[in-house]
């Protein structure tokens, strides 16, 4: 096991009606500003709960939050930020929204030039508004982690921070608030917690037992549930066992003390920035690619994955770690995410601009060992057509 | 899922040599009380590496904190820390020196009696000092959680109280702090965590996947170190493998939004109080009755135990469960840790008295299910003799 420094310090508040918490959570005094996205929380009774518990504070809302979350988009909250004098951020929706607010936070604490918060990957983030949060799309992990993606649209750039000074004080996780996802948000929420998970666990062994079998706990859990909340939108375990994975995916646990890869974000990254495709679909099309080009330099977890979450145990090495990854494309088609560029009607001829923005974003040394060059990459996207 | 809060606050710092980040983690003009127990971290150089790492602050110490930590002892402390203006407390050392100092911590801060905080089960507790720790002994989850148990000599009393104010603010977890461990210290350490992942696991469905998957894991790792530790002392990753394990055990988390039961617990309490047996050791001993007894409340997990945690999936279910309760035991006597009373010299002719003394802490209602009453404990301390 590696050395490693784990600081979960996200207040979690899970289950049926914990919305009512708020003021539990948030001081009396403070100026809240509830941020949030495309206003499914309008429809759906989400932000009326949060008035409800919040009542008597002082409450300012910034909606339109898009996918991907927007630089642009999100200077115009801290401009709100910065008009009502609000001393503190509660995130209301998804990943999206989540991510957009820490930018937010940073942004309004900030004296510089704010896209400096983006390129220097968070290092020159000092300070931030505290932010709470109110998790309506299990996914991204972002509610209990301090990193966040921001895109620009001016550039096409997407690109990571962290900062330690941007997780959330607290996350209220209530499964019903997402019972009324479509279906493409609930697949896309599976399969990005299943391959967070994967990003952290299918790299090489370094003897660390509980990291392991939580990963893999992690994605029998995904395995088992993912296709049920699709057929019993409303089945309360189905759906509070698929949100308390998506956090455990991306919290730090499972990543702390082992090498983690990431490189089928960075290339899924380029596609979402490029054509527009949901994160998670991008990264259903990448991982198989990905696992079948680098499987010797992940022979072993391989094999370890075939075995402990699909229950593969016969056939030689290769024939079991290709039936594993057989298995991966298959659940995700299970639910409802494509495995190839075609199925999105790509046909690769954007592959040498794909490669091209990698290199301009430094992503030329990626995975776990470093050796996921530019051309290593090509191929992986060529693979994936 | 039940409905839970959880609050991982313990900034945990794992690894070798970890004992040198030190000065990042307490602030450089605290004035530290330095608790520990029998001496053990003289001897190992501990103690040394603490003082080479906080060179320049102001520091004192306060040793002899025994295994389950006595309230006299501990209020001699409070006085250390009157006298010396102490700030900070920094327990080096297992569960025990923890426990005391949580202890230590809430009554510096405390203006009537002392005691209270204990027979308040810690409700009473408003402020305490902060505490930071170096963990020696991974058993029992101490380093990060709210809780300590504490003994009273005069009268025979063993209890628990829990505090949010008691909470470690950090935890340097360095495994080879524990290669010097005696076998019986380790064997002690593997069968608590064990035993304290049972008492969350072990109990009826609600179907709460991840925590059960993060149980098992945790049960396994357990299983397939432990026996190792005690054949090979100084192998960095078992003992790394250890000392994450019994944390991750009684942090809160896989105890999140699912039924607890502690029984075993509260039975062994009084086996130590009245016979000076190790905590482990009482813990051994009563576990296997309890699975008995509660056979048919247990069922459903004891059969998911059976089959995921010792791959028993032949059999009837009464045989499933029966086989799985005699692979415990034979993996505690393994550890070194026998499972009857009469391999401690006890006749069973104090059960009366244990089970006065459960009445006395008002233990009438103890399990999952609050139904396991003074007679049914009188039967499993007898089914142990």
């Amino acid at each position: 096991m590696n050395n490693f420094t784990l600081h979960l310090a996200t207040k979690v508040v899970f289950g049926q009606g914990q919305i009512a918490q708020l003021p539990k959570l948030i001081p009396a005094d403070a100026r809240v500003l509830i941020t949030y996205g495309g206003g499914s929380i309008k429809r759906n009774g989400v932000l009326d709960q949060v008035h409800r518990a919040l009542e008597g504070y002082q409450l300012f809302e910034f909606g339109g939050i898009e996918p991907n979350p927007a630089y642009e988009t999100l200077m115009k909250a801290v401009e709100a930020v910065h008009n009502n004098k609000v001393d503190y951020l509660l995130a209301v929706g998804g990943g999206s929204v989540l991510d957009g607010t820490k930018f937010i936070a940073a942004a309004a604490k900030y004296a510089g030039d704010t896209w400096d918060i983006i390129s220097s990957g968070g290092r020159k983030v000092a300070d931030a508004l505290p932010i709470g949060s109110v998790l309506t799309l299990p996914a991204t992990g972002s509610e209990m982690n301090s990193g966040a993606v921001i895109s620009r649209r001016e550039t096409g750039d997407k690109q990571a921070f962290h900062s330690p000074y941007v997780l959330p004080r607290f996350a209220i996780l209530d499964p019903l608030t997402t019972y009324t996802l479509p279906p493409r948000q609930v697949a896309n929420g599976v399969v990005d917690a299943f391959i967070h998970t994967v990003e952290q666990y299918l790299t090489y062994p370094v003897d660390a037992k509980v990291q392991d079998r939580f990963a893999e706990g992690l994605l029998l859990t995904l395995i088992e549930e993912g296709p049920k909340a699709l057929k019993e939108p409303e089945n309360y375990a189905v759906r509070a066992n698929i949100m308390w994975s998506a956090t455990m995916a991306l919290n730090g646990l499972i990543g702390a003390g082992v090498p983690q890869d990431w490189a089928t974000h960075m290339l899924g990254h380029e596609l979402t920035a490029m054509h527009g495709l949901d994160h998670a679909q991008t990264l259903a099309i990448v991982l198989p690619s990905m696992l079948r080009a680098r499987k010797a330099q992940k022979w072993e977890k391989l094999l370890q994955y075939a075995e402990r979450v699909w229950g593969i145990d016969t056939g030689t090495e290769d024939e079991r770690i290709e039936a594993a990854i057989k298995a991966t494309e298959k659940f995700f088609q299970q639910m409802g995410a494509p495995t190839r560029l075609s199925d999105y009607g790509l046909d690769g001829s954007t592959i040498p601009a794909l490669v091209k923005k990698l290199e301009e974003h430094g992503m030329t040394q990626l995975g776990e060992r470093r050796d996921v060059t530019l051309e290593e990459s090509r191929k992986i996207y060529e693979a994936a057509r």
